[in-house]
């Protein structure tokens, strides 16, 4: 009998925010990798904001995952059998190899991962995806200057966490915004944000604007958008004139019936948004940082060695068991995690 | 008794589309020109949508008309006192005279208007701001590329007519929106567009947006914003990904009670757009023609060569009388002219 290996499936769209059924844990043969494959045996498992929605079937810039379908996702672990020369066993790997405890995918398609060079589990964190998507958002869209006000939701999630950080070390005003009076203190203590803000102590967009404002006595000069909703519409007020909006999710617009689809925001109006873009010269830029992997290299050079001595903070929120990563995912979506989300494999 | 001048002031505040009662003709003294300035007769005065958005005290970018003053504007005319080096009685000048048949300003906030190159209607429309605005937001913002496709409202007004006509020589698909049939006629025939649709032939944006579909095979790269409303709501789903939407006026919804205030349309909503520009890493850029003046020059070698020449069409609505223009910008709000608004005021 062959070795077997568990894999997590989607069992069913959400409607709003994920349940424990919408997921499936399966049981099945490990695969054997082709030509020019790898075979890796997980050891952590990234859990992100987008992949809730590729769990709805409304277009997007990325395909649905189909219902019964392999839950997508980045993980890094050993590899164990390679028909590439890029590869060897006892090497580790990044790769989409989806939420499983085994994985083939193309070599090509995959990233070594040096251990030595900093934790493995930082490929998934602050030296992989996310950290490169508030790198590349901040440097590309945000075109910071010294003195500026930044705003960033989700602020010690990884990529708020590190474009906050970022815009530090460039001399900026960083303002965080958090769930809870935990995560606000972590950012300030672990993250060195100036200030950051509970958004769940204001009742709405307007209380949280008026703090924001006492928070950013100069303006916004640049909003890294992650979040959407409530915090979208507290901002917008508040841009400076040539302000600018790189656009990398709306986490909180995306359980609202299908992403974004719902009228969450009532008071914030397409004209109103439209009409705050034109009157205040706004630039705003939505991207998917899968568009601009040629510029990772460039990221590790820079961003590997702050993470190596410190200047960076490395916050992780590790679960154990393939079988938690649901709960674990929900959390996520909800604001129940505490730094980068993570799923020990193995 | 000194000579007199008339003038059109601002009696009170719109509620919606401005009626002839939110103006006043007044008489007064012709000013003398102070230190540095200079006395022009204005002989045409430009009607431009971004008056309107002056008549509301809402927060803008400029300061709003105060209730009782001069209706602001921009005007060409002669020279006819003069405490500047650089302008000499005779000469013509373009200033930003206000809704009057005389006007003082500081010699350099004026540019000198060469008759000879140019009827100096033009300084007004296709070598004025208008063309200006188009230019700078289609290069700036737009970063056409042959073979692409672009949209642009009111294609027949001085604006969309040069973002067309420029599109059109640097190889794009130009597909305008007018606001009926003889306007969409005289954008292919005068202007050169290889599609024209008629707004008003569609209830709402649903059926626009079919249209446009059939009009736009390819999807669309550029949407050249500058009026809001039902064609942004028609245009957003068809946006390719990483479209370019520059901004420069949404006058569909300047009258909809204040500057986009009102919920206009409703379908449309907030997460909606915010969405869009995310998930099909849309740029989307505000601008005021104003902060760009330092590259009129660049413009004008560029451009004014191509009016000389006819290869840039130049369409102008002429209405004779200071007294009408109250008359010529209502119908201006309301879709009423035909190419380039301008009074022709001596």
């Amino acid at each position: 009998m062959s070795e077997q290996m568990q894999k997590i499936v989607l069992a069913s769209r959400p409607d709003g925010t994920p349940t424990q059924e919408n997921f499936r844990l399966e049981t099945g043969d490990i695969p054997t990798p082709g030509e020019g494959e790898i075979l890796v045996k997980v050891h952590y498992m990234s859990l992100d904001p987008y992949m809730r929605g590729r769990m709805d079937d409304a277009k997007s810039y990325a395909q649905p995952v189909p219902v019964g379908g392999l839950m997508e996702g980045g993980s890094v672990g050993e590899v164990i059998a390679s028909n590439s020369p890029d590869f060897k066993p006892g090497d580790y790997a990044f790769g989409m190899f989806g939420w499983a405890t085994h994985g083939v995918a193309q070599a090509q398609m995959c990233r070594k991962v040096d251990p030595d060079q900093a934790p493995i589990t930082t490929s998934l964190g602050v030296l992989g995806m996310p950290g490169f998507t508030g790198w590349f958002g901040l440097n590309e869209y945000g075109r910071p200057k010294k003195g500026e006000t930044l705003v960033v939701a989700a602020a010690t999630g990884p990529v708020g966490s590190m474009v906050g950080q970022l815009a530090k070390s460039m001399g900026l005003r960083a303002v965080g915004i958090a769930g809870g009076a935990d995560k606000c203190a972590l950012a300030k203590s672990e993250f060195g944000f100036d200030e950051c803000l509970d958004h769940r102590a204001y009742d709405d967009a307007k209380s949280l604007r008026a703090a924001l404002k006492e928070a950013c006595p100069d303006g916004i000069d640049i909003y890294y958008e992650n979040v959407g909703g409530k915090v979208l519409e507290a901002v917008m007020p508040l841009m400076n004139p040539h302000g600018r909006i790189p656009i990398c999710g709306m986490i909180a617009w995306y359980n609202a019936g299908g992403l974004g689809a719902g009228a969450a925001e009532e008071a914030l109006t397409a004209p109103k948004l439209w009409r705050t873009i034109l009157v205040n010269f706004l630039s705003v830029n939505g991207f998917i940082i899968s568009n601009h992997w040629k510029r990772f290299p460039e990221f590790l050079q820079e961003v590997a060695p702050q993470v190596a001595d410190g200047r960076i903070a490395v916050k992780e929120d590790i679960t154990e068991g393939l079988e938690n990563a649901p709960q674990a995912f929900i959390d996520l979506l909800t604001g129940g995690n505490f730094g980068k989300a993570i799923v020990k494999v193995a």
